[in-house]
């Protein structure tokens, strides 16, 4: 495209509900600072939703219920694709990639689970797909790792990227709810789905993890391979017990890059609260990035809602139109920022990775218990960095034990072999510990 | 330059001291992954520094004690000038820009006080003068304005900008150490400078907060503009009120945009201990930014160090980089973020400003004195947040006075009457409380 002749960047949108609606309303809002630092417009010239009612949409020239109404018009330089899940958004995608079109979307699913198909398309195309939104909302956190700390060896990076899962997390803990109160308000709210089980069981947040995972370490998104565990078994009592041991119980996406492989993560994690991570409360978001040269940087904000996810669709929208002025013929980077994936590294099972854990156990009220637990923990080379043993209640007593540094594999075992103690009562609950590589 | 041609990128350096020689050494270590991410090789084929040896520096082919002989070096496409102060890196700057090579600097004086002069010359000769490096050392804060958040009216940032001083504060407040003797551990750290004005009296903080002020609000460099006050009058008496009431203090740059003008400044601020902002914690930095519609994200990391710093150095080289292997003739965007600045706008005056306030009153123990001070603050149209009122020392009662908002024109006048009261002891003591529009 000639850059002399480009008067207006326009844009298709698929999809008008909280983010697609977000996106047109904050492009008519902040239409001349966006002009101010473009330096041309923004123009939204098609819209495409189920049941859409042209007339609600004053000003937009193509309004249609046929999302591919958009992808096929002539007039659209990028697309925006807000529809969310897979299907139409899929092929949208593919079909926008393949006439030539630049497409902006926020649909994490979509980018973890099918970017593998549709990166080479749009490299095929010379075009852009961008998913900024895609992960922890208005937070550049995409930009962060394939530009801004691309000097640097990425280590490992955690985050809170999964705002209801926080949310009730953090109401949790301030006021000693159960889980399944929270959860409920949360709902009530609208910031949990009516299906709970993405946002607590945290299949969401491995899909931004595996997106992040990807860019920070070269490799391939591996959605599929990324353990997940959710937080509904965490009662208050353990968030007391983090408590008076130093710590806060976070729901994090973890991953590590080691010479044994990798680490894809999301689960329950008990971290420091000295840790700025660990005082990132309620709907927020966070991520913690650590690169060999810069160490640890943490980027927060808000993960969702309308405008600040919109926030990050608009800015892929100026990068590509930045470029589109700059009459660049093929994307300036990678879709994950490497030229060439690492794709040997393999993905570690979770019984292979190394970590600390809490682990809490019900215990009949007698002599001897907390010896018998200690020589089990021993004899699978487990260490013990501190122990609260509290009064008994009714006939039995909580136990809360922090470990060393241990294999979850021998961990396993060993809570299999306490479990199995006459003295101890129903299974033990384990919570992983992360301490980053320092205390 | 043809993208097909281009087998390496070819750096020359400027000033081998701490940042210079991180770059340096940044560009060996992690050559594999940047190489990966970039798509060819970054080579240093010039350095230059005052009594370089050159057998120091094997590898390199040409090393030199003169500067200029890197920036007329035809082999260099990229100068990095990290030899900090003005001269000769404000002649060194200038003159390999007008050689048509782009420019990575780490220098925020000349940025911040000579930037005005240099972007023109960048702009002329379609080269790059980039300044990730420049503020908040590692973090990339430069990027996350003027790309990640481009979609937003900036309202206000506010940020930790200065390491040295935030360790002080931390010390300070951690173990009820008096400034001075902070001051001179820090010095022996090596973290403050000799002179340590350009620290503590926050012209490095004003600097750092000048820039960030220009690309957020589309603003000219405004340094000599910048309200600037130090942290050697805090005491840890003070510190320990301020946390009685909820807060901590923190050495601050603020800037804020209204419809009156743009608000900049850099003081010892209380802000509510609540706040992640306020948890940021030793020689750390960090930076809130405010848009109109992601809302408040927050940048946390090392603001110095070797490593760190190295890390935006190299950020903003294969930024350039990238540009330079897709064929782009001219910047992808202007330097300061904006296609044009909006130059109308005042900065305000300190004494315009609107604040909540922390003062500290040194009474004689006598009936009636808080009453009189009331009365006082109320002729001003000064109300009152909270009040903690201590047990007489000696002949002297402290009372320390939050109030609500006011004009800091008016607080004066009603600080000067207070002063005059026969029954109050010495200066009032005076920081600026900041809710950031929320409590």
């Amino acid at each position: 495209m000639n850059p002399e002749s480009v008067k207006s960047l326009k844009v298709g949108i698929c999809g008008l509900g909280t983010v697609g609606g977000g996106t047109f309303a904050l492009l008519q809002n902040n239409q001349d600072e966006i002009r101010a630092r473009l330096g041309c417009d923004i123009e939204v010239v098609a819209i495409a939703s189920r049941n859409l009612d042209a007339a609600n949409w004053p000003g937009v020239s193509q309004a249609a219920s046929d999302v591919f109404a958009v992808v096929n018009d002539e007039a659209v330089d990028i697309v925006v694709e807000t529809l969310g899940g897979f299907d139409p958004a899929f092929e949208v995608v593919r079909q926008a990639l393949a006439n030539g079109k630049h497409v902006v979307t926020a649909n994490k699913a979509l980018i973890a689970e099918r970017g593998s198909e549709l990166f080479p398309i749009a490299h095929k195309h010379g075009v852009c797909l961008a998913y900024e939104s895609a992960v922890a909302g208005g937070i550049p956190i995409i930009k962060a790792l394939r530009e801004g700390l691309a000097a640097n060896r990425i280590e490992w990076l955690a985050g809170i990227i999964n705002g209801t899962g926080n949310f009730i997390l953090t109401e949790m803990a301030a006021h000693g709810r159960q889980f399944d109160d929270v959860l409920q308000q949360a709902q009530a709210l609208g910031y949990a789905e009516a299906d709970p089980a993405l946002d607590v069981e945290g299949i969401d947040a491995a899909h931004k993890l595996s997106i992040m995972a990807a860019i920070a370490f070269g490799i391939p998104l591996q959605f599929h391979k990324t353990y997940t565990e959710g937080i509904s078994h965490i009662t208050p009592e353990d968030i007391d017990y983090a408590a008076e041991l130093g710590y806060r119980i976070k729901h994090l996406g973890i991953a590590k890059l080691s010479a044994q492989g990798v680490e894809l993560r999301v689960h329950p994690t008990l971290i420091s609260k000295k840790r700025l991570l660990a005082n990132v409360d309620g709907v927020g978001n966070a991520v913690v990035v650590h690169g060999n040269a810069v160490g640890s940087t943490l980027y927060s904000g808000p993960g969702a809602g309308a405008e600040a996810t919109a926030s990050a669709v608009v800015a892929d929208i100026i990068d590509i139109g930045r470029a589109m002025l700059a009459g660049l013929e093929q994307p300036l980077l990678p879709a994950l920022g490497f030229q060439s994936l690492r794709g040997e590294i393999p993905v570690l099972d979770i019984e292979e990775i190394v970590s600390e854990y809490y682990l809490k156990i019900s215990a009949q009220d007698k002599v001897g218990v907390m010896a018998k637990i200690s020589n089990l923990l021993q004899q699978h080379a487990i260490s013990i960095e501190a122990v609260i043993q509290k009064e008994a209640v009714s006939e039995s007593v909580p136990i809360v034990i922090l470990t060393h540094s241990a294999v979850e594999k021998q961990l396993n075992q060993a809570i299999a072999a306490i479990e199995n103690l006459e003295d101890v009562n129903g299974a033990v609950m384990r919570i992983r510990v992360e301490s980053f590589g320092g205390k």
